[in-house]
């Protein structure tokens, strides 16, 4: 194993207190903060194909977890760049997870909560010296643009994975270890010595998603750990190996630490033969941590009562033109958004509300039919050059997302405001490349209601602006959603549209006609999902996140 | 209405921002801290003539509020000290109470939660003028002695507002207002300006219960009003009075702020009657603080869904007895523990396990038999002069209780150590007054599984003091604890304890001999239920008592 040289220097705790102190500050501040470099060219030279041959050292053989565990299985197949992956992961059944994970717990538990940050920012550094290992992980299980793969999939994830552990440590540290309660009373002083120790809550159980499995699981992750907690991670059947390597990090730091590996666990399933509702509804599990679909947020949130369940699910994100003071970057930004990673985030608009007498600018309305025509032209020159394409687009992640690019194609009463192409990349002739597929309709109504993951969206045309809000709060109101982003002529309508979205509890994004886009959420300082509507119950990270992961017991004694 | 001088100046915001300043450094010390005074002897001359005649102003009349409102109803009719209550209430309809609290709700949620905070503040003190009316009706309606109505009423209640209300701000204060983030790029800087605001949840409510109804009530009232949802308080039909003249006063601070006073409304309802579960189900109803049965505790978390349900419910607490360097000490403590307000106190110990080899003390083994007689005799000495026992027993505060004494007394296979005996009390000859009752058996499955509510307790002979810590632990396990009290001969044992405790979270307290007891709580130093076993779900009050009232929405615009 290559680790190539980065900030986060390992053997040296004082560092690890230092960066953990400015993470403190930063979540206190909410402006920009970033631990982790977001440039893979800044790297030092040979880091980046070391990083590759790490990768690669997985593909068609047994990961190096469980190594003693006869049983295995075969993760994902063929990823979306069409990378052959066949990887084999032991094949854990969700009971020995479970009783390991029980009986790592006490010594996890029992260490003073400073000692656990320690070896979670140890973690930290450990994965981020995977950096590259961890990137080509991403990007061929989860079709990512290398660069978004290696920024989403290592430093913006582990920037949220340290604004989590702070929050954790802000909030533990806020309860003094001792004191000595004195009362003064008639006849002299009661005295009562006080300890106050922090309890974990039991095993976690992480949940991982397909498209982003390192970004949307570590905070989760990291938080239920630092407080003492064991975590089973069980990744999506499909995006296995950045979950796998990361356990294969964070076991090896547990090793070099002298705690038990098992604080950590990894259990991998398939689509055929899932563990989820097993490890879920299993009474040592008290914590939950899922990104995924709404029924199965729904089904944990419902079922698994025996645990808290933080749920990242679906949700239809709106977004309500008004105006604008620059038409033409407002367009380049709307599809650069929908290109982005294909649409497969959560926070992808889908539905486009424009008004039908048009859209204000400094230079007069501009209709509808201008406001599709440019988005077209804009989405068809940033698709063009599939080899650039790529870049931004990546692959489809998963056949379901082909399937359902398809079946939207042909859906009837809509008008097409821009084709899904089949796009044949020249490195990777075999991934599944498709451009955006944009219809319109006037009507909500002819819009499907529900999520249409990837790189699907609707203009909607709507009598006025305003009422493009109404009808994206109603939407929101039934399904939820995790972005909303809005253009305004003017400070009267940023405010209507501001009132509407505080009423459904979603985020507002405004006039991004830069090189800021609506789906993107910067750790430190975005707040990610607001637990407010259907699209879940949590936000990642705030201190309502952490809190539920430990409690505080104390134990009093009477002092002479 | 006689407003006797106190020491919070409810004309000064001032006063009120040091003493909310003063209650955030106390909550993060957690040593001794009391905001209201808890002597009222010290209280101006004639101050408690005047309370007292502000509490019989409301006997067998209508109260002050929803005075519009034709329907009313009959609340507690003859108190545990035999007065004649008789005080009529609105009969409002749990709709009405509904659309009014929706209906108040955004001007209460859009104020800045700074200005609420000064409104809570003027609250605590328009309460603390009404201390005396307020120990009066505590007392009636639940029979508590005086002294102890007018201690946990109101001034204890009130810090555990204040205490509640200082959690709740500060880390409403640890989320900035606004931030520009600035993130320096290839070809510039990318500005975004953010606003975070505090959204509330949704309609609290609040339901009492018959003992402690401001004690134990105010806590998630005061936070979920500081976090911007309005409230409806739904007092159990024994103990209205106490809430509704806390409605009255929040009601007259609401009017003099400019308020609508429906941020806090009244809803009574009686045992034959209940309106509380249509209230709970509702679905603008987002926030249910609850004291009372467990199995309505569990009712609320398994069905109103909708809502998030902080519970405080019964549990079987456990006293371990190890050994002692003060015997005596150690008798009085617990005698006096026993009889305090009748055993009607959550934090009361229940199943006393004593090792039959003796308890550890310097002068050598003390017997059970020792033991049993020694606490009977020093709980006679307590409750021999009825006059004086009415200062630490107080009256029965429902027929049930009563009836379940008399149940208790009658079980086979148990020792009389103490029988519980009629009192006649001079000053209140038809009070509902008992001496405790304590039984004895040397099997844990002799004493009643569940929780036997009132001055009912059993002495349990153990093979060994640790036998004891592992019987407790099972009892806690299916039926919960909020206290958990041992006297250890050492600190190996102690530690033993500490463990055993931890294991069930449960709060332990090691050796009172002096006069602290068991069964206080003190605000902004004891944590009140751990949320970790039966007993309850949730601590009042921590942070976590209050993150989950209101959430953080963000808005974000780009910046040129």
């Amino acid at each position: 194993m290559t680790l190539p040289d980065h900030p986060v220097d390992t053997e040296d705790s004082e560092s690890h207190a230092a960066l953990l102190a400015r993470a403190i500050q930063a979540i206190a501040a909410r402006d920009h903060f970033s631990a982790y470099p977001e440039d893979p060219q800044a790297a030092p030279a040979g880091a980046r194909e070391a990083g590759e041959a790490d990768f690669r050292t997985h593909l068609g053989r047994r990961i190096a977890i469980d190594a003693d565990t006869e049983a295995h299985l075969v993760g994902e197949s063929t990823g979306p760049w069409g990378e052959a992956l066949d990887v084999r992961y032991p094949d854990l059944v969700p009971t020995t997870a479970i009783e390991r994970a029980v009986a790592a717990a006490p010594a996890w538990g029992a260490l003073p909560f400073e000692e656990r940050a320690e070896v979670c920012m140890e973690m930290l550094g450990r994965l981020q010296a995977r950096a590259f290992e961890m990137a080509y992980a991403c990007m061929h299980c989860c079709g990512q643009p290398f660069l978004m793969a290696y920024q989403a999939g290592t430093a913006h994830a582990l920037d949220r994975a340290l604004e989590a552990i702070a929050y954790a440590v802000r909030e533990m540290r806020s309860v003094p270890v001792r004191v000595l309660w004195e009362k003064p009373i008639a006849k002299g002083v009661v005295r009562v010595e006080k300890t106050f120790d922090i309890v974990p809550r039991g095993v976690a159980l992480v949940i991982g998603c397909a498209t982003f499995p390192t970004w949307n699981s570590y905070p989760g992750l990291f938080a239920s750990l630092v407080a003492g907690n064991p975590v089973i991670v069980k990744p999506h059947p499909a995006a296995v190996l950045p979950l796998a390597i990361c356990v294969l990090a964070l076991q090896e730091t547990l090793r070099g630490s002298g705690q038990d590996p098992n604080v950590v666990q990894l259990v991998v399933d398939t689509a055929a033969a899932p563990k989820t509702t097993a490890l879920a509804l299993d009474p040592a599990v008290r914590l939950i941590d899922f990104t995924g679909s709404t029924a199965f947020g729904d089904w944990l949130e419902a079922n698994a009562r025996q645990a808290h369940a933080f749920t990242e699910k679906a949700g239809v994100n709106p977004l309500v033109i008004d105006g604008t003071r620059d038409f033409d970057a407002m367009v380049r930004n709307i599809a650069t958004t929908l290109c982005l990673y294909s649409g497969q985030m959560c926070t992808t608009p889908q539905n486009i509300y424009v008004p039908a007498a048009g859209i204000r600018t400094p230079e007069g309305r501009r209709s509808p039919d201008d406001f599709r025509q440019a988005l077209a032209a804009a989405v068809a020159r940033l698709t063009a050059n599939p080899a650039r394409a790529g870049e931004l687009l990546g692959a489809i992640q998963s056949d379901a997302t082909l399937a359902r690019i398809e079946a939207a194609a042909r859906a009837q009463g809509m008008t097409l405001v821009h084709a899904s192409e089949q796009l044949v990349h020249p490195q990777w002739p075999q991934a599944r490349m498709r451009s955006p597929l944009i219809l319109g309709t006037s009507s909500d109504d002819g819009a499907p209601a529900s999520e249409q993951f990837g790189p699907i969206s609707f203009v909607i045309e709507v009598p006025t602006a305003a009422e493009g809000l109404r009808r994206a709060a109603r939407r929101i109101e039934t399904h939820g959603a995790i972005s909303w982003s809005v253009y305004a002529a003017d400070d009267a309508f940023a405010a209507q549209a501001k009132a509407a979205a505080a009423a459904t509890g979603t985020h507002l994004t405004l006039d991004m006609t830069g090189a800021m886009l609506v789906n993107q959420s910067a750790a430190f300082s975005d707040f990610h999902v607001s637990g407010r509507n259907r699209s879940g119950n949590a936000c990642l990270s705030d201190a309502a996140f952490v809190l539920p992961r430990f409690s505080i017991l104390q134990s009093r004694r009477h002092v002479a």
